[in-house]
This record gives C-alpha cells, sequence and structure tokens, in this order.
C-alpha cells in the first residue's frame, strides 16, 4: 500500500533507490508566494552529506539538488515542488554477499520478506539517502517558518555515554559533530575514534527546540502535535525512541513537580513558570519553546564480524567493509529539524480552519 | 481540520465529551464475518473504567457499550460499526474556578488558544473518557488479531521508581495496578498511597508486547511500523515518550552489542540471536516479538495549591479537588493495547497488497 | 477497506443501517464558533423524510436528530459533531424471498459479492436511510456557507420527459415535487400517477446552483472543484450521471460558443459574459454560478413482476410489495444540496492555505 | 493544500508545468514483482503524444519516459516508481498578451484567483502536458490489470455530432480520431476540418469499457466505484460530464425498463440479463462490463477573436494562434484509459481485505 507520502495541508512524497538514477522528493501543498531557490535547499543537504569529517563516509556525493517544478521566477507557485539528485557515486561493485545475505540491524531482512525481492545495491530504499528528499522538503517547510518567526534548531545532544552540558548555540556548526558545547564535541571525537578502532559504532540523541511557536496548534485527539513530531521522528531510520519535554523522566516525577505553573505578566501575557511539558499541553502547543528528543541506534554496518544468515537459509560470517558512518548521529541532525519543520508547517496550516471566526475574516475580504 | 481519526485500511473515527450525553467511535473497514458481541467489547471497557481500586477514582461510571451499527446477527458486515456509551455521572456541579481557568498540565489553555472556547466540563473532549471509543475500537481490532494468532499485551512496566523486576505474565490481571509482578506492585501502591498523603501523583511506564506476527508487516519510509506505533502511543493524553526495543538505552550501546544476528535452525527458520530491535527493523516488523513502551506522566489534577491564571489574565492559586486518580497508569494499560491493536491490524491489512503474487493469487480464484 | 468518509478538511463519516438500532455521522472539522441546534438540522432532515406526499413512502418516520457531541450551549467547539437519528419504524416483517434473492437494480448482488453476507433488512447499509447522515451535516456545512454568503439551491429540474421550463425558485418548496416550476410539476405528478397505476417508476435530474461563491476556490489537479462534486454526486445512490455547466450538451458546441468571454466593469470588476462552464474553470471556481446536475434513475423497487436470482442460484420471479417511492428525485433534492454544501466549504476551507500572505497575515496577528 | 494525489492503496502524484525542465509522477503502492520497462510506458504516451494528425499540434514533443525509482532489474521492488519526461520543445517564446491576460476557456483566470500569481507559459501545471503523468501512472496499472484479466479500453465515442454508429474494437486504432468506426471517423474528420477553417474547434464524447472485473469490487457509500470513475474523468481537464451504463437516459426511463433482470446459467454463475446499470450497482461491480462515459468540452484555444480582460482589468480583445489541437478527444482517450485503470486497480486492491476469511487465509500461509 502506497505509504511514500507525510502529511495533510503539505504532503512529501519521497521517491528514489540509492543506487538508482536519482533520489527525490515532491512537496504539495507549499503555499504560492514564497522565495526559493536552489541555493537555499543546498545548504540544507550541504549538511547532511558525507565526507564532512572523519566520522562521516568518505564518499564524495555532491548531491545538487534541481528544482524541476512548482518555483517560476524565484517563487513558489502553489503547485507540486519537484526536487531531485542525481545519484552521481555510484560504485558499480560487486555486492557480493551482502545481496543475498540479511545485514544485522538493516532492513534487508525485512524487505524480502514484505516484498519477496529487493533492490540490494546499498541498502535501496532503505538507505540514509532516502532522507535527501526529506531534507530537501524540510528546507522549503523551514524557510516558509523563518518567515514567520518560527525557529527550528537541532542538535546533538548525546554520543554514547558523552552528553552537551554546557549549552552554546552558536557552537553547533563549529564541530563536525554538531554539538553545541565545543568539549562535549572534543570528548565524542576521542569516544568514537575508540570505536572505529575497535570496528565498531556509536550511536546519540538529537533534540530538536522549536522556537516561535503561537500557542493553539496541533490538535487533541489523535493528531496531536506531539504525536505528529513522534510519527516524523520515528520515520527516520536508526531512531528507537522520542520524548517530549521531560520525557521518560517524567513517569518518575510527581504531579507538582511536573506541573508547569501559569502565571500573567503585566501586559496580561500568559506565561509557564515552567516548560516540562516541552511546550506541548493535550496535544496542542502552549507557546512555549517546543523540545522533543530522538534516541538514535548506532550505526548497524560495521567491520567485527557478525552471525548472519543468506537467502538460502545458510547461516554465515559477516563482516561488512567499505565506506560506512561510525556515527550517524551528526548527519541525522539536519533530517530531524527537517522532519520537525514540515510536521510544524503543517499543524500551522490546519489552524487556520479551526474557528468561525478565522473563517469569516478571511473570506470577507 | 478534521483530525480524529486513526488508520487507514481500518479507521477509527471518536467523539464525544466528557459531560455531553456520550461518547463513541466509528470503526470503519473492519471486515465482513468476524463474531462479535458487545459483552466481547465490555470486557475491555471494564479495564479502563474507574473504581477498580482506590488508585483510581471512585465514579461509578457504568460505561456501558452498545453495537449501533456494522454487526448483523452478531457477525461484522463490513460496514462502518458505531459504539456507544451514554454518559451517566455527570455531576452537574458549579465548575466555578476551573471553568474559567487554565489546569496546569492540563489541556484547557491549549483549547482556548486554539478554538477561542472550549467545553470545560470535566475536560470536554481532553478527558481520559475520549479513550472510550479508543478501547473500543481496540477490543475489535484485537479480537480479529487474536483469531490470526496475534496477541498483543500491556501491562504496567514501572510507576514512579517501582520497576516489574519477576515478570510474570500471570499477574498482571491479579492487582489492580495491572503489574504482573506481585512484589512490585505492593511497593508501588505504598508509594501511591504516600503519593496520596501527599496530595500528589504518580506517572509510570506502560510496555506493550506483540507476539505471533509474522516478518513484512509495515513500511520502510514514513509509516514505518515503529512510526506509526509511536503515534498511537503519543496520542494517547499525558503520554511523553516512546521507546522500541530498547530505545534510549540503544543510544548508548555500540553496533557490535546493539545488532541482532541472524541464525537459522535446523528447519530453516530464521530467528534472530537476541532482540535489542524490538521486533522492527527498517521499519517492517521481523518475527520477532514487538516490544514498546510509553512514558506516562503524573496525572495533572492534584489537591495540591498550583498557580495557574483565569481565563481574564489574573494569576490565582488553584486546588484541584474531586475525584481523580492518583495515577492513570493502570487504567491507561488497556488504552495502550488497543491502540497497538488497531495499528498492527491496520498494518497487517495493507501487507496483504505488497506483491503481485498475493494479488494474483487473490483475484484468480 | 474503509471507505465511509467524505472530506478533507471537514470529514464526514456516515454509518448505520436502515434496521438498525439508528443511523448516523460523525462531522469532524466544522469550525468552533458556530451557533448549532437540532431544529435547524432537523428542518434539512424533514425535506428528505418520507410521508410529504402521496409520492413518497408512507412510512412515519419521524427521524428526530439528535446532537451527541461537538455542540457546548449552542455553539460547535471544533470537535466531531456526532449526529444520531435512531430507526422507529422497523418492521420486524419476513424479508422472505428478499432476504436471499437478489433484487434487480439493487445493491444486493454487489454486496454478496464483496462481504460474502450482508444486512438485507430493507437495504441494509444501502438503505436511502444512509442519506440521513449526509443531509444532517450537509446542514451544518450550508448554515457556515450561509453565513459567509454562499447560497446551495438544489431542485428537481426533470422527472422523466417533464422538464422544468419556467424556472421560478419560489415555487420549488410549493409542491412536493420540489421542481420550480408549478406547471411541470402539476404534470410530473400525472406522469408518476401513471407510473404507479403501471407498477413502474420514474427517475429525473436534479440540478444544483451555488451562488456567493468567490473565484479560486477549488484545485486544478485531481482536487478539482467540479471533480469533487462529481464524486459527491455520484457517491448518492441512483445517480447514474453528472454534468457542471453545459455539460454532455459542451460536447456538440464549437469553442467559439463554448468559450465564456471576459469583461470587466466600470469598477475593474471582472466578470463572464456567459456561463456554459457552469462557474468552474480548470478545476477552479470563477466567480460565477456554480452549476451542476445529476441524473438519478428511476426507483428500482417495482412490484411489476422481474426476474432474479436467489442466494441459491435459482432463478425466481420477483414482485417486490411494500411501501416505495416511486421517484426518489425530490427527495433526493435535499441530499444533493447536501453533498454540495459539504463539499463547497471543505473547498473553501482548503483555498485558506493557498498563499504565503494569507499565512503571513493569518500567523502575526 | 496537497491537492495533486489520486489513490488510496495506490498513490499517484503528478507534478510538473508545460515549460518547467520537466513533468513526472510518483506512483506509489505498486506492488513488488511486476516486470516493467520504460517501452511498455511509452507505449501508452505515444498514444496522447501530438503529431500524430493534422488534428493534432504538430509540436515534435519527444516525451521520452524515464524510469528514476521503483524498478529493479525490470521489476517492480514495491517502493515508489518515480517517472519523468523531459519538456524538450519549449519555446522561449515571447508569450505578449497571454502572459497578463486571461484565456476564454482557460484556467488562468482561476490561477490568479487562487495563488495571486502563475506560471502563464503554455498554460503552467493546467496544461494537457500534466496528464503525462497521468498516463505514465495508468500503463503501469494497467499492465497489473492486464495480468489479471481485467482490460480497460476507451474510445472516441463523438466528436461534436459525428457519432460511431458499427462499433469495431480493432478500428480504434487504424485511425488518429481513435473511433472505432471508419465511417464515423472519416465524417468526423470533415466536421473537424470546417471547424478548423472557421478557425474554431470541437469536443466529443469518449466512453470507457473495463472487462473481466469480477463482482465485489468497489463500496457501497462515498468511495462508491462509479463515484471514484466520475471523480477521476472530471479530474481530467476538458470534462464536463460523466454518465454510467445509460446515465442520463436512465432519468427518463422507467424502473422496468431500467433494472436489469438477474438469472443463472447452467453452471450456476449469475449474469444480469441486461447492462443499463453499466456494470456497477449500489457502488459495487456487477461482474459486468463497465461503461462510463465523459463529456470533452471544445478546446479553448481558437484564432478566432474572444472578448478577454488583462490582469489591469482592461478589456482586451484577443486571438490565439500557435499549435493548438482542434479537437483534444483522440488525445484524451488514453488519458480517460489511465484514469479507469488506476482507479479499477485501487479498488481491487481494497477488496482484499473485505472479508475475515480473506484475511485469514492470506496470514496463515
Amino acid at each position: 500500500m502506497a505509504a511514500s507520502s507525510f502529511g495533510k495541508n503539505i504532503t512529501v512524497t519521497t521517491w528514489g533507490e540509492s543506487h538508482g538514477p536519482a533520489i527525490g522528493v515532491v512537496l504539495d501543498g507549499i503555499p504560492a508566494g514564497l522565495s526559493l531557490s536552489e541555493d537555499y535547499i543546498q545548504k540544507y543537504l550541504d549538511r547532511r552529506k558525507p565526507g564532512q569529517s572523519k566520522f562521516t563516509t568518505a564518499r564524495t556525493e555532491s548531491d545538487q539538488v534541481k528544482i524541476l517544478s512548482g518555483v517560476f521566477e524565484g517563487i513558489t507557485t502553489g503547485t507540486p515542488i519537484s526536487l531531485m539528485v542525481e545519484n552521481k557515486d555510484q560504485h558499480s561493485k560487486d555486492y557480493g554477499n551482502i545481496a543475498r545475505s540479511f545485514r544485522p540491524g538493516h532492513a534487508d531482512f525485512g524487505f524480502i520478506s514484505k516484498f519477496g525481492l529487493r533492490d540490494y545495491r546499498g541498502g535501496g530504499r532503505s538507505s540514509g539517502r532516502e532522507t535527501i528528499g526529506r531534507v530537501a522538503a524540510g528546507a522549503v517547510c523551514a524557510k516558509l517558518l523563518e518567515e514567520l518567526g518560527v525557529s527550528v534548531f537541532a542538535y546533538t545532544k548525546s554520543i554514547g555515554d558523552i552528553h552537551v552540558v554546557d549549552f552554546d548555540k552558536d557552537q553547533r556548526d563549529k564541530n563536525s559533530l554538531y554539538m553545541p558545547d565545543g568539549n562535549a564535541a572534543k570528548k565524542a571525537a576521542e569516544y568514537l575514534e575508540a570505536c572505529m578502532l575497535n570496528q565498531d559504532s556509536a550511536g546519540g540523541v538529537i533534540e530538536c527546540q522549536i522556537s516561535g511557536l503561537a500557542p493553539g496548534i496541533g490538535d487533541p485527539v489523535f493528531d496531536k502535535l506531539d504525536a505528529c513530531l513522534a510519527k516524523a521522528l520515528v520515520s527516520i531510520g536508526s531512531v528507537k525512541g522520542v520524548e517530549i519535554g521531560d520525557g521518560f523522566a517524567a513517569s518518575k516525577s510527581t504531579g507538582s513537580l511536573n506541573n508547569d505553573g501559569f502565571r500573567a505578566d503585566e501586559n496580561g501575557n500568559i506565561y509557564k513558570t515552567s516548560n516540562h511539558a516541552g511546550g506541548i499541553m493535550g496535544g496542542i502547543s502552549d507557546g512555549d519553546m517546543i523540545v522533543v528528543r530522538a534516541a538514535i541506534k548506532p550505526t548497524p554496518s560495521i567491520s567485527k564480524t557478525q552471525q548472519s544468515v543468506n537467502e538460502d537459509g545458510e547461516n554465515i560470517d559477516m563482516e561488512i567493509h567499505g565506506r560506512h558512518d561510525p556515527v550517524i548521529v551528526p548527519r541525522a541532525v539536519v533530517v530531524v529539524e527537517s522532519m520537525c519543520a514540515i510536521t510544524i508547517l503543517d499543524a500551522l496550516m490546519s489552524h487556520m480552519t479551526d474557528r468561525v471566526d478565522y473563517i469569516k475574516e478571511f473570506y470577507k475580504k
């Protein structure tokens, strides 16, 4: 069944396999009148491309995006925006044992179980390259959000057991791990080098902070804003957990500690005295910063010997060599940011039809 | 915008407010030919109803379900199943300060921000009573899954800091906390009594285990099985986090430890040597037990004094008296089970159209 | 698969069988702040109820609607509106040959083919009573449209070969055939009496005119406004054709005759010099009156002997006695109006997110 | 709002403007295991390409399709199939008055009203070239249907007032008008030449016949098979009417004439004694040939002088010169066929989950 689309007012449909001719996305529902260039989108894609450091695969994917539709004279027209990146660096290598074996921690076995066959080259549809489409779409949504005063900022919160301690937003883009804490980044780099020496890999946690979002965005039942964000994040490969606000820690807290009190300032503006909720209550934004986190598992491709089975049902030993990130967290930061941007913009647009007054005011003009 | 439906092949639409005349659900897409009675559904509803112990509100809601459509002579007909529960125990009390104030930790402020007005009686649409519809729908889906050999089993894994240690499935229904560990249940009860004495409340973690699901169910991109489960769980009020398999712990592990190896037994059946993945790889079931967890925050309604603001923007002190659960985790167990059952059945049905061979075999008959 | 919902911003989900305990609809996405009473909805339902004349079945269905949710103190809250009508006049008659035979022109054979079983009482889910949910939902949408200055007016354009000649809007509600032409109504009544004498039935055409709709509503590709209206109308039982504007006549016209020219009046307002297009061009409203028509087949239930087959595959002769309308066109007028109202309001709401400027203006407030 | 997708199990999303770099479609939900080549799709595209006769524009669009994803080693993989055609023959001409005027009968005015701006080159998104994506997707669906024994056959039934009289299926592809009646084709050609001499254009009717479809496909309420077909057809530009079976003629018939009787043959197979219903009863296929028709308006682009208005609100006279089909009916035949194929396959797949027995049989394997 069709399952490659995300969103309601805005619908993002990604397509493409790692080693096919191209990979891309169709972004439908972006309103007319947004200035948009390939350069703008490219900046987002560059944040996820490999080869940024020794901790990302050395593949020299240029990943140049092309706008194929939906933009005329530099302005969106309201019609579907088709974005494409050609797959240039496709090694026509012998996939050997990978072609007919199930790599531990990968989607190979699932694909065969589901479809009966698979494009085994580079993970096929389950390759990290699928996220190119998400990031390209996310860049467009983030641009519109930015013009509305909503900012979406994701960062590496931890790698293995190394956590950001002194959060300094400006530091994020100053190290290749996208950690907003120079010290933590240094320690994390050391940890990763040890992992690599050990033919092993690492995971981590990405946090995303969304600021400037008005209260009243989201829905009270199935399409709670946090439920949509949770789906958005877990739909990213390797994500094994999600938290909103205090997350799992809230389960150990008490009501009196976990509840965020309300106060009004001298101008009558209502604010919360704390933000354990992470900016969402009852599925609806409360005007505070939205805080969500995604737990990323260690990269499954490792060169250490692992137990596996091939498609003939024979037990084999498997070592996965080649170009693999010892940790995907840094490159996934922009993917998290993108999925959040898409989700938030979609929800924001839904809010426009929430009240009869809104509709009357709009329509009477 | 419409946002009260969940699912694709099966669509669950809940409706109703806590203190309106009734609350219910329309369940569309359930195939024809399933034996179904009000009694069967009622058993699920009874697991979430209040008054089961001193840790749940004393309201004597009978919550009797009526089947209004979609079942003829005890068998589903393939048409929408409308299920309704009348709201009997509606106190026509004076809502006083609650009617025009924002309870901390509740959806009140979000509702006003979103809709400009709200049904303040008992939480209105954001009442826990909304889950009646989910549970009624979940019971139907669980029944069909059961007939397919798929079981969905949720339980209280922790309350506050008290965790299940010696897991014994049979113990779950022997204590009112739905903890499959008598000892832990006893300790948790003590903890809850302390909370109550302190005019406070507690949270906890619910785990759901899905057994008997074939590999190949789910999707590789946006509608990953775990992404859908994550949305399903976070769409339940008070859920602040979700984990699949090892969850956040995976972020601190390494690839060699976290990867599940494959082996084939003497009959050629492939199995995993561990289940860190929680039964889902690349968004698709792998045949192993699916394991998901939801973190539930402490009940926000507490009688301790809290800071709040009323609709006139005045700072107030607020104490919430009345009938409130000091912990909602036990009653939410069946809600988690229900949302998982709906999600799993929906995904299972999607799989039926995944291969040309499946379609040919079906159609040629 | 779930297939009982209609609409995107507004989602209408009907449920219920002719002879079950009740029939109803859940209407999700109606914005908060609309005054709504059971009386208002009842007026619409009364237009479709039987017993209005000798040409409609004599069943005394009172069809009293109840609002079960989504309205608080007479105002919509933005949450799902659940509307229900109890099925009071259910004869527990012996369905005899109908229970296990396929009535010509009815859905019986389709139901058995699709579901393998069916609720044979009174047509079950395919009963005309299913439209109660549509009309109740349509009434709500029509009310909001009315407040926006958009009117939706349907009428009987022809019965058999008797057409409205002198269109007089005010005449519509002055005859039980809902024909806005007293003369035509008289002739049509004579024609129907002849049909009845002959144990036969008649069909006709319903036209719907939508006035006051701004230009720019609709979509240019799959969700063209006329495509959505076409689906809305053909989804009504017995509709076998749909036309927009000149419809089939346009296929015989030429470009120079069929094109509507544009002119601007002295105030710069643009208008069309004719309306062959029926108010929709390229799928988008053009500000002119929208004109659509639905062709309704003759009532299939007739007392004349017909050839049929029973579920044992035996050839039988069949006479359908009982309470049946010799023509359903008059009662379907309000159903057409309702489906158009739902479709138009849904499209109008979609337009609110069409431009970056709209979003900025909305959000900056 | 996103509105460029069609279908549920199968989702077709088209993108692209007439004069952008390319035009294409993403086809999601096609099951794994279908042999598919660019050549197969190309044959369908060639049927809609211009330059096939003097009655189609002389533009030499080669319209070569490329498969960008979803096919591996000639077999579909179950993942989205991205198909693209580059726009080669884009004249960088001066659009002059067309750029800022509203062509009668076109979508120009609607686009400006909706989006506030438009890509005026060659109709932009409302160009007939948008149907390239539909036809490419339709070819894929038609292939799978063909393998199931379901054939979808559309043809020109009339042009202006010239109708097919002696239907001979084999004749359809022997004339450039795709009329399965050599004589009628000849007369229609004469009629078109007269239109052209007169600087005018013509319309017509396309019929589509679907054979080999089992009974039981479709849905009884909103997603009636005919309702979905109606939307599919009216979503094609220039379609102003749709009929199923006897269509509008049924509105003048009587029940005894219009009802199709049932009989069983000696093998117990049930058939209808006539097919006024056009193969669909109560929204569900009845095993008979499905017959639908679409009325196509005359090509709006004519060189005769017409009244129009420009974007400054000034009244102007307009003559549209250049390459335009005097009738689009012949090229739209394959578009109708494609939209029907998509709709039918989608509905067929929905049927797979209609019964508990089907699911059990599928899952137990």
